[in-house]
């Protein structure tokens, strides 16, 4: 179900930027969007990667499944609908380091949408738990599926 | 449950901010990561707004789920841990809007985030369903809270 959404929701955006919302807005306002959920998603990351990985944090129940609901709130939310037109390169001193490619690749793009979405839901599941290796095997797959869209869709 | 949860991450930011990791947090990061939450939650305000109160956009129940959860996922990410030392003014050209009070005023600062935390767990809950009529009246309980902390805690 989650999935089925999400899949929805990443594909969605020609959709999604014919309707009146998405056209009131401004191209730069989807581009500061966009970029505050991956910030807000890496500082998760990050919290998750400090607690499983590197274990520079003592591990806590809760702030790990609060890291975990937030990266997954965030990827599930259609963000697809972000790259509206005139979105592909700057707008003014706003800066984007997107490809062309993203905005051409359809088939490629939704792939690694769905990848990035479904590790973010298994991550969201695992980090309920407190099976520390589970939870930084996961990690890194989710990491992987961010890796995946960065190296072929984001400039360096 | 839930809140409790918040409680403990909206309050905690004293022990979060002894940690190692935290440590590590640059001020001018944590800045950048507490605005860029703010912002994804703006962008899904809106499409709220859109769909049940604005009604500029056709209804949609998976999107409006979806719009609920990324709230209800930043909102309870316990981001009192980003309002570390050194933040409570701009770091170079990273600017803050956040008033002194904000360091200052544990016990409001504490009301106000548990208010938000309330309710944008209930949003959460109320957005799953079709009943627009709810989700608009939650979604102006839910845009209250937002304000008593602007009005409070952050310069024009």
């Amino acid at each position: 179900m989650k999935l089925s959404k999400a899949i929805l929701l990443a594909t969605g955006m020609t959709i999604l930027a014919a309707t009146p919302a998405m056209a009131d807005l401004k191209p730069e306002d989807a581009i500061k969007y966009r970029q505050a959920g991956y910030s807000f998603m890496a500082w998760n990351m990050g919290k998750i990667k400090a607690m499983a990985i590197d274990d520079s944090e003592a591990f806590d129940q809760k702030k790990m499944a609060a890291a975990a609901d937030a990266i997954a709130g965030i990827a599930n939310s259609g963000m697809g609908a972000l790259y509206i037109p005139g979105t592909e390169k700057d707008v003014g001193n706003v800066k984007t380091r997107v490809k062309p490619e993203f905005f051409t690749d359809a088939e490629g793009v939704r792939k690694v949408a769905v990848d990035f979405i479904q590790a973010s839901n298994e991550m969201q599941k695992v980090a309920q738990t407190d099976d520390v290796d589970a939870i930084a095997a996961q990690f890194k797959k989710l990491g992987g599926t961010c890796k995946a869209c960065h190296d072929s869709y984001r400039k360096d």
